[in-house]
């Protein structure tokens, strides 16, 4: 792949989940990363890309990799706030660390969802271990194809 | 069947969705009434019990048939308020009416699944056009046997 | 219900799988029956139409109910043998009998399918305790209402 | 990766389907090759490893990738027989090349499967680009996993 890749604007997050800190992208350098954007009752994160995310999570486990979930809330913010995630999160078992977006002060789509450009949730970001963009999707992905592409990322 | 059954308690809603007007069991005699217990964040009826009761309703459309949702909550009480099942619904395009169930004064169980004796989230109840409790079930039931059990009360 | 139904037809076959002696309708009286027709190697029939036979077979096994499974091949007859799905059977753990439909002398289409007039595999016929054909269907049916249709016609 | 690997054995067949000659591993040096070990009327093939045998070969059509299918027939050799696996390839729409495994003289089981020391079916076998096998497994494996191990034996 010769193409010139942005370098992925830093998680901005109000607070995270299942991490006992704030997790940065400069601290993951070496590491493969996927960002699962989503909002906890958008069906097409809840059925497909939030389980893909934790399944991704526990295939990679022994590689150089890291899972991270992004909450970028943009409609419906009084009820998918922090304490709702929280219950959601346990609920649904979820181990991997969540960063709750930081609400932006003139939009309803949060920072960094805006600085990402993503279009909607669920929403997939693969980042390599330079920290440059590699892969940003809107939409389902299949596992295969995204094993494949983390697959790919790892032999880097 | 020659079992004695005991009439089903009517629901007691603090409010409804989908309805435009709350629905009482005693004007259902005539019809089979399923009524699914259930929480939005549960796993449990989220994945399953709430999809089976929507395939219910649209499956005996022209039955005199009647799905009702019974947003039972009894944990996490704050996050799982009517504001976000109204939410819930919407997201997940539920379609059939869904009481919230009236919260009790003393109990963090509500007072209709107080009455139904429930044990939890998802749970079933089957009434026939008398309004008698044909079956109770904590837990899940296969698409057959469900059918089954509506196609048996809808021949009587 | 007020339509007239035809009876069904006599099952004509070659041999029988999982039942010690040849099954015929006139002695099934007072049960309900569901004939599933298939092939072995119809994709429609061995992932949705064989096993949801073999799962009412189970669910209403304490029902007047009987499952039969009519093996009617109309194409590839060389290959799709008795022999080869007494193979079949075992692989897949069918235990409900099965008719291997008498080969025309004539034509493709075997002996019972043509009686039954139907269209192709898997069909699914549904055949009341008086021995009347109660609804003939080819192509996929929902468990739901498989099991609706069932469970009314066990209550007549 | 420092283990040492061994050379994939070459492939005996008796015949090829969908692919207009015989296939050789040699000259597929610098491809990543999946083979799929399976009997065509084995539940674990049909269900999940032949299909994921197929998502694999549409997954990787634009890589230096090549899914192969070998019909390791080890058991009720008259029914899978290489007519019925012509059916069977057809029904369920497989493209990609399969071999069938060459017959061995004095045993049920195959001669490239007895080469490559398969357990049974299905069996899952990743050869890389310099022709070592690399990962051989029976039984399942998810398609995370396995997109994953491609994934990294393409980006080498």
């Amino acid at each position: 792949m010769s193409e010139t890749y942005i370098e992925a604007p830093e998680i901005v997050a109000s607070s995270w989940l299942n991490s006992e800190r704030p997790l940065t992208l400069s601290e993951l350098r070496g590491k493969v990363v996927l960002l699962h954007a989503f909002q906890m009752l958008c069906p097409g994160c809840l059925l497909q890309g939030t389980p893909q995310a934790a399944a991704a999570a526990e295939c990679f486990a022994d590689e150089p990799f890291q899972a991270i979930g992004l909450h970028t809330v943009f409609e419906h913010h009084s009820v998918m706030n922090p304490d709702a995630l929280k219950v959601f999160a346990r609920e649904f078992r979820l181990a991997f660390p969540i960063a709750v977006d930081q609400p932006a002060e003139n939009s309803a789509v949060p920072v960094t969802m805006q600085k990402l450009g993503l279009q909607g949730t669920p929403s997939l970001v693969l980042i390599d271990k330079r920290g440059l963009i590699r892969f940003s999707r809107f939409g389902q992905v299949s596992d295969m194809q995204l094993g494949g592409m983390i697959g790919q990322l790892l032999a880097e």
